[in-house]
């Protein structure tokens, strides 16, 4: 072997190499040509026509993986010049890819270019581009189930344990107020967003459980871009948005349940919810931990990743079996497993940027799609779409605040989780998605809930900013952005 | 704050909290019942029917989440089960995969339990099934489209420069014969398993294609496994199998251009397709080499990935656009990534595991689906699919015993590197889907150009452990396993 390398008379080498390699092409050319004269005179069984390719062809008139790559190309670029644009000032990255997802779809895009944008996200309603949008939505389905997967991996509830009290306080009202404002809300939308096929019931525990949700990853997001994940807000604020989380997947869990449920299901459905809660931590959560001590300690090998994404798999098929959504068994899945085990760690790592890059921009997609803002239209409904906002906010906001100064924290540590409390972010969009697919929310009223999840989440940052910094006027980086 | 987690008097405290939370539950649950009350004496407009609800519930007939979930957790389980088992006998894990995925489509256990299988891997022909089949194409393709592209990343084509002549020489050798001797049974194969509709051309040249691969990531993990990856057969097999590797997939890319096109295009594609391999080198890559170098000495930050998956997806869309596949652009971006920078080996790591437990999977499901075994009827098939399986050892073990004499290689380096070169794996099932898809080869051919695949890659790890070893019987892994 060594000859072919290093040999003492390289010219004549490489003369054999060339008359090898001629020889060798020009034969499989005249063979080539050869076979194929003798092939062409050859029939062929006449083609027996549908069996063989209608399965195939009919997707092939649409080019299904064309049109995704694309819609992922176009939103993940979109989304990225937006977020990049958007850090000046302080935003989390998710409102730059949610935002792109609007413009892209039939707001601005659709609105200006209908064309481009049918290229990118077809309309369902032509038989064909079903495939692509179904397409579409799976893989966005597949991003939100790992992301929440994920969020509940980085929960740290053994944190929360430490200071149960507050935190359980703290967050509940934080879900209690503007739960029951939601609902107040819905005796005024009701009427006019709603049609008589949704009961009034599902409508206004959907809207109290939508205006109760706390992003608990943008919320971490924030307090390590301003430094104040370490200090007693940050430690605090931390530990509510993930008792936050945890009660409020549950919530929604038994809203979905209630709204897809025939009344009388409905009591089936929430007994299941809280058997399957309660297998969770209680038969599942002992024995992850053995097997992860097990496994930690034998070394983690290409083993340990497919078991955990299978029992990921389960979970979310329990819960979607249920009838409660599959992102839930996904979530409470990670929620169990030990948030500072090197297998959550690693797991954590190994699926965090193909998941948010790759995968949640179908989501983004999709959300673009589903939100038409030209529904709203005219004064009343941007009156509705401002008084949503509001009482998301005053409830958000005036539910921690009231606990937390009973809890005996001070003033403006109160009101900085108050605002920490209140950025929504993607898990709202998730709820929401859920909300419009089950039909309980029209698409009207999803256009307003997702404007209020934008501003709600963009608010965040330079109102904290402002509390805890006191307001000098340096520090603004809203005004030193633009 | 602290008087939250450090109070002296915890029983006060604790009835603070208890009182608190009481009042705060009781609160919510009169005020929403007090809401409820009321709300379901409101009229909400009568549903206008169609415009909300058909985008959604015709796909919610079908729950095409649900079915995607259990069909990856169903071929993700099993195909681990099947990988720990043949683990025993050396054999590559994606053996088990791709065994996993036929088990559980029509072969085994849609003739054995056919209402399981449909559940898992629902028949395309019925409507609402047709969404889950192209939800799950849709995530096999983006996990093929992932692969390549990491198959690509890790080629080390600077690596192969050092030896290039030697490298060429036995790789285009170990393609030009397992291509001609395809071509030549195609004469045979054509009047039987072919129809009139697909030019002998095509049917030639697919074959000889397809007999010409060799499976770069099998043959790099069968040489790990067997601790040769440092030896002299070591570099030189993996030189070739990375020459091996781009010159057979611009060999497909021609090909499935030529089987595409009508008669006059077929010279837009080639000449589409050359311009398009120019730019990738000529202009693509030296850009992309700047960048590199630049993102490396900034220090790579959370821009990077998203970059190099935009163009990823940009040079998938181009193939895809010509009409060669998207799978090839991304092959070949990866390809000109250089092997050992920084970027290089962050990406692939970030990818590799998602990507082969998570959306593989996928793939082989739909592998399995579209493999009838079933359809080798009776002694003649049997014997049509022995002689494939022939024709491809001989041309790939022939062509490169061949060349790596004549480049002066002694026989035993010579026989190993054949018996590598002739390992098929996941390459030759990503190519032989494509030639199903375009209804170049039939249902019967693909199955059994797949047991062909399989048995080549089985093959490879114990026959090379055979010469390599010498032939002790106390190293023969296969009689100490079963």
């Amino acid at each position: 072997m060594s000859t072919a390398s290093s040999n003492s008379q390289p010219r004549s080498e490489f003369g054999t190499f060339l008359t090898f390699y001629f020889l060798l092409l020009a034969g499989a050319i005249a063979s080539f040509w050869w076979i194929q004269g003798i092939g062409h005179e050859l029939k062929a069984p006449a083609a027996t026509g549908a069996s063989i390719t209608t399965g195939v062809s009919k997707s092939s008139d649409v080019n299904v993986v064309a049109h995704v790559l694309a819609t992922l190309a176009a939103v993940i670029a979109m989304g990225n010049l937006f977020a990049w644009v958007l850090k000046r000032f302080h935003q989390p990255a998710v409102i730059g890819e949610v935002i792109a997802g609007i413009v892209l779809g039939p707001s601005i895009l659709g609105a200006c270019f209908p064309a481009a944008m049918h290229f990118l996200i077809p309309d369902s309603s032509t038989d064909p581009h079903e495939l692509v949008v179904s397409s579409l939505k799976t893989i966005a389905q597949l991003g939100v189930v790992l992301y929440m997967f994920i969020v509940g991996l980085e929960l740290n509830l053994q944190k929360v344990g430490r200071q149960a009290k507050a935190a359980i306080a703290i967050s509940h009202a934080s879900i209690v107020v503007p739960f029951v404002l939601g609902a107040l809300i819905a005796l005024w939308l009701y009427p006019m967003l709603s049609t008589s096929d949704v009961p009034f019931t599902s409508f206004a525990l959907f809207l109290g459980v939508a205006m109760s949700i706390t992003a608990f990853p943008i919320l971490a997001r924030i307090l390590t871009d301003q430094r104040l994940d370490q200090t007693d807000l940050g430690v605090i604020a931390l530990s509510c948005a993930a008792t936050d989380d945890v009660t409020a997947w549950c919530l929604l869990a038994f809203v979905v349940g209630v709204a897809k449920a025939q009344i009388g299901d409905a009591v089936i459905v929430a007994v299941a919810t809280v058997t399957f809660i309660a297998l969770m931590f209680l038969v599942a959560r002992p024995l992850l931990l053995r097997w992860i001590a097990w496994a930690e300690l034998r070394g983690l090998d290409q083993r340990t990743t497919p078991v955990l994404l299978i029992a990921l798999l389960c979970a979310s098929l329990a819960t979607e079996a249920i009838g409660i959504h599959a992102v839930f068994g996904a979530f409470l899945l990670g929620a169990i497993i030990p948030h500072d085990s090197r297998v959550s760690k690693e797991l954590s790592q190994k699926l965090h940027d193909v998941v948010t890059i790759m995968l949640l921009p179908a989501f983004f997609a999709i959300t673009g799609m589903n939100t038409r803002i030209g529904l709203i239209n005219g004064f009343d409904s941007w009156l509705i779409c401002g008084a949503i906002i509001l009482v998301a906010t005053v409830g958000k906001f005036g539910g921690t605040i009231l606990a937390a100064r009973f809890m005996g924290i001070d003033w403006r540590t109160s009101a900085a989780l108050g605002i920490l409390m209140n950025t929504r972010g993607l898990m709202e969009l998730i709820v929401l998605n859920i909300g419009l697919s089950l039909g309980v929310i029209s698409p009207k009223l999803f256009a307003m809930m997702v404007i209020m999840a934008l501003v709600t989440t963009i608010a965040t940052a330079p109102i904290l900013r402002k509390l805890v910094s006191g307001g000098e006027p340096q520090s603004h980086p809203l005004h030193a952005g633009g």
